[in-house]
C-alpha cells in the first residue's frame, strides 16, 4: 500500500547490491536463502530451534548519525547475544530495515559491519524486508540446540554461584561521555574517550558470547545476557526461578576507565549501566572447576560475582561486610 | 542504550498485559514461548522450517490513525500470506513493535486483531520486543513443510496454467477512495466506500490463503503472494523461473466496485494495484481437475488467468485477441 505510484526498480536493486548477493552462500541448515516468499531452514534432526528478535530505533538504541558499520555490527550482535544466553548455535538471521532514504555509502557501511560479524559466526542472512521509513532495524535470529540443554532463566537453584563474563559499565560510561553528562566529564576528563578507546568499542561493537554460551549449555543452570543492566537482568533470573541473590560488589571486574568514578557512579555503571551484552549465569559450586575450564576453552574471562539464595530479593555485599538491597530494575523503554 | 535514566516497570507491565499472557498457551511445536532470551520451537522431525519477515511503517504501509485492530490483523496477515505462498503450515511468530507512546486502548485493539487471526490459524506468539519510537511493526513468522514440497518461485514451467485466488484491485481502489483520488471519486462517487463495504475489508483485513497454499504444496509448480501487484509479483515468478507469461485480461475476476472504473484504471487496479494478498500460482494443464478439487477443498475461489510461455516477458491478451506487453513492475518502496 502506498500513496505514491510505483516507479523504478530501486528497492530491488538496492537489496540485491548490498544484501541479497551476500546471502547466496549455501550454509549448513539453509535449504533456501533470500529471494522467495520464505527462507527454508533445516535444523539438525532432533534439535530445538532457538529464536530471538530485537528492534533497534534511532535516538533510543543508538545516537542519530551513528557509524553505519558499527550499527550493522551491533544490530546483529544484540540478537546473537540472545542465542548465546540460551546456549544455541547460530543458523541464520532475517533483517527488516526501514530507511529514510537509500544512501549508497550508508548501506555499504551497514552491510560491512553486519556481514563481518555474521561471517565470523557462520550465521547467514536468509531473508529480509526493506522499506522507507524512520530508521529502524529489526533482526530475527535462529539457532539450534540439543533438546533439554537450553540455559533457561528459570533454572537457577539456591546455593548456585553467579558468574559474569567480561565486565559491565563501560558502555554506559561511553554513552555518558558521548552525551557530555557532567558527572562523567568531571570524573574522567574531556579526553576520556580518546584515552580509553576501548570504551567506544564496548558501546559500538559488543561481543556476543556465543562460544561461552554453547560451552555452558548442559552444565550451567540459568543464564541471561546483560542488555538492560546487570541488576535488572539478573532480576529476571531471580523472578523466573523464584529465588534471591547476593552480589559481591568488590568481586565485580572493574574496567580501568571506571576507576576514576566516585563510588556511587561506579556502582551505578556496574549494576545498572546496560548495553553490556555479557552473560550472567549460575552453576552449582561443585562445578567451579568445570566452569573455569569451559571459560578457558571458549577464550572468555569469567568471574564469580555472587550466589543464589532461597530468600527473595537482590542484595549487594560491600567490602565492609555490610549488605544492602538493590532494586532489580531493568531499563524501561517507556519509563 | 538510552539517554534517559531507567524508571518504572512500565514496559514489562505493558508487554505482560497485552501480549505475554496471550502467549502462554502451549502449542504443538513450541517448547518455550515468550519470556526467555529465546523461544524454542520443535518442528516435526524431518520437516523444513519456512521463515518470513515483514515490516510495516506508518504512512507507507498504512495510513496514520489506522484502526488498531485492523492493523493487528493486517500485520500478521501479510506474514501468514508468505507462508501460504510457500505451502507451509504456521508454527508461530515473533512481534517487534516500536510505539510513540504506550496507549492502553491502542494496544488492546491491536492485540485483539492480532490474536483473533493468530488463534484462527493456530499460530502462537512466541517472542517479541517492544520499544519507543515511530510506529513500526515487524513480524517474523515460522511454518513447517515436508521436505521438497515448498512452492518456489523458480518452479514455473512453459505450458503451465496460471491461477489466481480471489480477485485483485479492490485494496487499491479502497486506498484511492480513502485518499480522495479524483479518478476514483469521479468514477465511483463520494459514497463508494459506504456502498461497497467489502472494499475497506479488502484493504484492512486481507485473508491469507493458508489452506489453499498447503493444499497446493506438492501439486502446483510455482507460487507467490500478490502484495505489490499481480503483474509485478507474477514477474518475480517469471524471472526466477526463466520463462514468460500471457495474462488473459477478460478472465481476471472483476469485483463489483471495479466495474464503474474506466477500462484503463480498471486494468491498472487489477494488474498493478497491490495489497491483495492473493496467491498467483502455476500448474501443468493435466492437473486442472486436481487444482479445482484442491481449491474447493480449501474453500477458496480460484480462477485460471493465463499461461506460462517459453518466450520471456509478460503479455496481456485482450478480448479482441490483441496482445500487449505489460511492465512486470512491482511496488518500489524507494521509487
Amino acid at each position: 500500500m502506498n500513496p505514491q505510484p510505483p516507479t523504478a526498480q530501486g528497492e530491488f536493486d538496492l537489496i540485491r547490491r548490498h544484501f541479497q548477493r551476500r546471502a547466496h552462500a549455501t550454509a549448513p541448515g539453509v535449504a533456501l536463502g533470500i529471494g522467495d516468499d520464505c527462507a527454508l531452514l533445516t535444523p539438525e534432526p532432533g534439535h530445538e530451534l532457538a529464536i530471538s528478535t530485537d528492534m533497534l530505533v534511532e535516538g533510543r538504541h543508538f545516537l542519530p548519525g551513528a557509524d553505519a558499520a558499527a550499527l550493522g555490527h551491533k544490530s546483529l550482535a544484540v540478537n546473537l547475544s540472545d542465542l548465546a544466553a540460551m546456549g544455541a548455535r547460530p543458523l541464520g538471521f532475517t533483517l527488516a530495515l526501514a530507511l529514510p532514504a537509500a544512501i549508497e555509502a550508508w548501506l555499504a557501511g551497514f552491510a560491512s559491519g553486519l556481514f563481518a560479524l555474521a561471517d565470523a559466526h557462520a550465521c547467514p542472512l536468509v531473508g529480509g524486508d526493506t522499506t522507507r521509513g524512520p530508521l529502524n532495524i529489526c533482526i530475527t535470529v535462529f539457532g539450534q540446540l540439543a533438546p533439554g540443554r537450553a540455559l533457561r532463566r528459570s533454572a537457577a537453584q539456591p546455593g548456585d554461584d553467579i558468574y559474569l563474563s567480561g565486565r559491565t559499565g563501560e558502555a554506559r560510561l561511553a554513552l555518558a561521555l558521548l552525551q557530555g553528562e557532567d558527572w562523567a566529564l568531571q570524573a574522567c576528563g574531556n579526553d576520556a574517550l580518546a584515552q580509553h578507546p576501548e570504551l567506544r568499542l564496548r558501546l559500538d561493537r559488543p561481543t556476543p558470547r556465543l562460544a561461552l554460551g554453547q560451552a555452558l549449555a548442559g552444565t550451567a543452570h540459568a543464564a541471561i545476557d546483560v542488555s538492560d543492566g546487570l541488576a535488572g537482568d539478573l532480576g529476571h533470573i531471580l523472578n523466573a526461578s523464584g529465588v534471591g541473590a547476593g552480589i559481591d560488589l568488590p568481586a565485580l571486574p572493574l574496567a580501568p576507565a571506571l576507576a576514576a568514578l566516585p563510588p556511587e557512579r561506579r556502582e551505578q555503571c556496574l549494576l545498572h549501566g546496560g548495553d553490556d551484552y555479557e552473560l550472567v549465569f549460575t552453576a552449582p559450586p561443585q562445578h567451579r572447576n568445570v566452569i573455569e575450564a569451559l571459560a578457558k576453552a571458549s577464550a572468555t574471562v569469567v568471574t564469580r560475582i555472587g550466589h543464589i539464595s532461597k530468600e527473595p530479593g537482590l542484595r549487594a555485599m560491600h567490602a565492609s561486610g555490610a549488605s544492602q538491597s538493590i532494586e532489580a530494575r531493568g531499563f524501561d523503554h517507556f519509563g
